[in-house]
This record gives structure tokens, C-alpha cells and sequence, in this order.
């Protein structure tokens, strides 16, 4: 399933360069492993390491970086300041623009998407500020001259994003208006692409949900 | 003002012995400082530490943890699997049981409310068994023999709650159900007494708020 959420803890593995077996979920038949892994959301993505379960995916990637904290670059760096810039932003991403950005896909009302879609435009430009601040002097990515935790968290929406254009026939952002951004994306999607799902994917899953949406509609219209 | 969020901080702090300057905000005119220290999200709380903030509760609650890592208690365990499972629960109070405790005072319909009681209740009893595993052995808090990062994101919540149960003058939770989780509030409330709001303070506050949304609705009737 091309999930961001799943993404971001592919992206997180493959940085690390740790290997991992890939299960896949069938979300309308839950296994019995991802029911007793997750009991309390009883969703993807979960990690099990030593047997153990890790849910969530932000707390997934702090475990990642800190299990394995001899293995590879790190998520975050060093300095309590400079992990607390890069966590905000994370929570930003996780809060704020992932929310804005599913309701320019799902929004009830034409209006309601176009609303997701202006607002997701805005928060591409509080991100250009961001990266401008996070990659001062090296200026490639959010974790500075190296792939860090917003890269992944951003990182994990691009083939939505991109997806997302398909669909609305909309740009979700404006390269010049964010010109860090936009090579960021460009530098990121070439970096990570065996980690990222394809947009055409993507555009397959969105059809489906979209279609199964429109049975349930038909069916209970029925009734 | 008597704000979970701000509670969290304040909590944190005393938990680790660190003397801090409360400035109060006035949320109805935000200080230039709020502005300039927090100017994507404008919100309490904001830690300033050599000279710069640091926002968005938990990552604050992250960061005195980092910074101050000689000084005090840890907020977390050492051990990268302990460390998930406490930012689990502390995700899962922030994410869902605060959304469920905001609908069952600020629901829009009686049934709303009604529904976010009746899921904080439930939420409660998962607690329940989160403490039961979190304090195997020593049994006293989530942290396991001393306070941690779940105990002060759930002991931010307690004024609140109590503040709920007169105002709804409905029970939150069982203590037949939830003696784990019972004891645990007796015995927070009197360890963290002086960093928690009063139950009156945070009731005058209700009060305040539900007469400003009484006016504001008022004044919309009369256009």
C-alpha cells in the first residue's frame, strides 16, 4: 500500500541502510499479526525488531534512529536546539499539512478541496522558509548537508503530491515562489526513489478508494 | 491561563527542578514576543532558553529532556524500546484523548458531547492497562518508579477532567474499573499540587470562555 505513513519508515531504513522484510497489509482484512502488534489504533505501518512491536509512525522513526544509532547517518543531529527545530517542523508536517493535504483530495464540498489546496500552497511557503533556515551553508536538504527526519516526513508526500496534480489538474506549489523547495523535491525524489512509491501507483490506490467510495454511496442510495 | 499544554512545561520543569520565569499571555492580544518567538502557530507554550524558543509542547517536553539531560530525572527511560513505548502513550494521549475530552465539553450537540465521554471513559480503561504494564514492579507511575513523559502529558489533563466532571456532572471514569488509574491520580495530584491548575481557576476560566461564545452568538443573532 503506498501509504505516507508506511513511506516514511521505508525512507527511515533505507537511510539508515538497515534491511527489513516488507509485510504487506490488506487493510479490509486486517492479519491477526497487525491486530496483536497494534491493538490499541490497529493500523500501519508497525516495525518489529528483537520481536518487539513499534507503532506510530513518528515514534517509529525516533526508535529507528536510536536503536541504530551506530548504524548509518542519523535522523536528527546532535545539538537538543537543532533536534528541536528539525521536531517541530516534523509535527508540522504531521499535524498541520497532512491534514490540509487530504482535505484537497477528500474535502466533502468543491470548495472545502479548494481550501486544502490554497492551504497546502501556503504551507509549501512557510516550508521554503524553513529549509532556507535548516540548510543554511550546505543548503541541500532539512538535516543540513544530509538526508534528516523532515526530509523523510516531506519526503513521504511527494508521490501523493505529485499524484494530487494528476487528479485536481492543480499546482500544489509555485517554483518560483519556492525555488529551494522545488530543487529540494527534485534532489529528493532521485535520492529516495526505490523507497518511494510510484505516482502511477498512487493514481491506481486513489482510483480504487475512489471507486469503492462511490459503490458505498450507490449501495446505501439503494436502501 | 490554565492551559494542558502550558501545564505540560511547567510540570516538566518542576519534575526536573528547573527554575523558569512564567510570563502569562494574553491570548486575546498576543505580545510582539509571542509573535516573533512562535510565528507559525502564534500558541502557548514557547520555552526560551539561551535567547531561543522553542514551541509545540511536546517538543518542548523533548528538548528540557536533551538539554538539561545532568540535571534531574529523566522525562524518558534509556532503553530505545522503553523510550517508543513511552512516546506511544504520550502520542496517543496528545493525538486522540485531549480530541476526545475537547468534544465532550465543546461538542456541538448534546450526543457529541455525549460521545466524547463516553470515549474518554474508554480511553481511560486503555490507560488503565498502559499504566498496568508501564509500572510492572514498582507500580507507581507510568515512568515506572518515578514520574515520565506520559505522566505529565496525562497529569496536565487533570484539573481539566475534574473541572469536566463538575461542570457535565458526569463521572469520566470508574475507579472500580480503573483502580490502577485512580491511585495514580491521588498520587499525582498531591506529588505535582503546586506546577497544576486549580479546579476553580481552570472553571472560572470555562465560565469565561462559555460567556465570550454566549455574547459572540448573541451579536451574530442581532445582524
Amino acid at each position: 500500500m503506498p501509504s505516507p505513513f508506511v513511506t516514511r519508515v521505508k525512507l527511515a531504513l533505507a537511510f539508515k541502510g538497515l534491511s527489513f522484510e516488507d509485510v504487506e497489509e490488506d487493510l479490509r482484512s486486517k492479519s491477526e499479526l497487525l491486530l496483536v502488534s497494534n491493538p490499541v489504533h490497529k493500523k500501519v505501518p508497525v516495525l518489529i525488531h528483537n520481536g518487539k512491536p513499534i507503532c506510530e509512525s513518528l515514534v517509529i522513526l525516533e526508535y529507528i534512529d536510536e536503536a541504530f544509532s551506530g548504524t548509518g547517518p542519523s535522523l536528527l543531529p546532535a545539538d537538543p536546539h537543532h533536534r528541536a527545530v528539525a521536531r517541530f517542523w516534523a509535527a508540522y508536517i504531521h499535524e498541520q499539512v497532512v491534514a490540509q493535504f487530504v482535505q484537497s483530495i477528500r474535502g466533502k464540498t468543491e470548495e472545502d478541496k479548494a481550501e486544502g489546496i490554497k492551504q497546502t500552497f501556503a504551507a509549501m511557503e512557510t516550508l521554503e522558509g524553513a529549509l532556507r533556515d535548516c540548510s543554511k551553508g550546505e543548503g541541500l536538504f532539512f538535516g543540513g548537508g544530509s538526508v534528516g527526519l523532515v526530509d523523510v516526513l516531506l519526503g513521504s508526500l511527494l508521490s501523493w503530491l505529485k499524484a494530487a496534480e494528476v487528479i485536481s489538474g492543480t499546482k500544489y506549489f509555485d517554483p518560483v515562489k519556492t525555488p529551494l523547495l522545488a530543487a529540494w523535491m527534485e534532489r529528493f525524489s532521485e535520492l529516495a526513489k526505490a523507497a518511494l512509491p510510484e505516482v502511477e501507483r498512487v493514481l491506481e490506490f486513489s482510483n480504487m478508494l475512489a471507486m469503492a467510495a462511490a459503490a458505498a454511496a450507490a449501495a446505501a442510495s439503494e436502501n
